[in-house]
């Protein structure tokens, strides 16, 4: 099953995606109070609400809401070891706000205060139930699908400081779509993490290469916090960064940066 | 004007201090719900709600749902003076969730995964008004008052990455309170915070010698994103935690650790 949310004439909507066409979830204004609800996967199956086109339709950030939005640093094995590191015993773990996130098609504005606007495409993991001490053997059941994220760092600001935070949580700059696949539409470990800019290849990697599997990520994270319907973990992002390269490549306005997940989707936000 | 979060038979409040007497502010869960409304000034110093005596009431996390709390490291002189790093340009910052924060007399338990439970009191500010790129002049507007936190620390997951954030966002670890205090009762400049355990005096540090200000803090996180009312930013603790001492003294069950800062009062918890 694939889930949006939509931006309707009245604000916004859960909504089903079956082909090109996309059945309002009614009563839901989004996946996360859809998930809020522990019969959500049969509300979401049996829904027959208003239908629209996808190809007419407005996508809004997948989970508006989220109560936590966490994050993780280094970890894809080939990137870390080409970067002469030892494997990490541990996941480098980062937080978002909810008013950082965006929608999967929205523009991101650049910032005067920090001209190193930089991309990571992620594949992202959507809780469906809350999860506090879960043992990573049962951690899948908590997981209500997959999705797709751009955490646009600002590198100069992420490094002003040992603490990436004031890099990660600029205002609406971390699009987050186009859609939910529930884990039995989607294997993580088949897939392949792609970033363009302005067509240009950028990042291009397996996602099967993660240190840290989305069910350690979402055991290890709850070994702390109780993580609640729609939180998001974002994965962390393969080798290709623009500070990575040589010279360096940042973004600026008129530039066009794409991820994609094979069996999810893109999200394609322009830079203004 | 003194306002605190209590707990009563039904559920939380808002009230408004005076002497020994807290009275219930209608309508308003909580100081963060008092702080949405444009006149809660008026609102707060107007009420007439049931009322009950200091010593008789127990207390709730001053603002149970912010939907930012971020977190100064490294921000008063003296410590990192003695500590023989240079003063640095920017604030260093982390953020923690609101599920993290608990009531300024709760208890906090001990976690079988880290034994390195450490101390860190500090002075919080509280977003008054929503404040989105604000310039430092202008920031003081922005501020409802000022509370204490105890940031309390897993120091072992803390540096398990160079990222702090899992050894600062354990479930219910972060006490705040008792109180909020309106600018117009309280000067930073002129308060000394205390951190105790068990009654020995391990804290000691006037709030003036923080590097960045409280007025500094709000103007820098606005430029990333906008603060709302009742978010919280904690400025950052004093010399004197435990894992900076010979021999390293961290927590444990049975310990009481209590942070005062003159002129607001005290956070006081039991470890279990």
């Amino acid at each position: 099953m694939r889930l949006a949310t939509i931006r309707t004439r009245t604000g916004t909507s859960a909504a089903r995606l079956d082909g090109e066409v996309l059945t309002e979830i009614p009563g839901h204004a989004d996946v996360g109070s859809l998930l809020a609800d522990e019969d959500w996967r049969q509300i979401a199956r049996t829904a027959t609400g208003p239908r629209h086109l996808w190809d007419e339709t407005e996508l809004h950030t997948l989970v508006p809401h989220p109560s936590h939005v966490l994050c993780a640093g280094l970890n894809y094995k080939a990137h870390i070891q080409e970067m002469g590191r030892e494997l990490p015993a541990h996941p480098t773990l980062f937080a978002k706000f909810a008013d950082t996130l965006t929608g999967p098609n929205d523009p991101v504005a650049t910032v005067p205060e920090d001209p190193e606007m930089d991309w990571e495409g992620e594949l992202a993991v959507v809780v469906g139930r809350t999860a506090y001490r879960v043992g990573e053997e049962d951690a899948g059941q908590y997981i209500a699908g997959f999705t797709v994220a751009n955490d646009i760092s600002m590198r100069g600001w992420q490094n002003r400081t040992t603490e990436w935070l004031q890099g990660k949580i600029w205002n609406r700059t971390t699009p987050v779509g186009p859609v939910l696949v529930t884990p039995d539409a989607f294997d993580p470990a088949r897939a392949t993490l792609r970033t363009t800019v302005n067509d240009v290849r950028v990042q291009e990697h397996p996602v099967a290469d993660l240190l840290f599997t989305p069910e350690y990520l979402v055991a290890y994270v709850s070994t702390m916090i109780p993580l609640r319907p729609g939180d998001l973990i974002l994965t962390g992002t393969p080798g290709g960064v623009g500070r990575a390269r040589t010279p360096r490549w940042y973004l600026t306005a008129g530039d066009r940066v794409e991820v994609t997940v094979d069996g999810i989707g893109t999200v394609s936000t322009p830079i203004t």
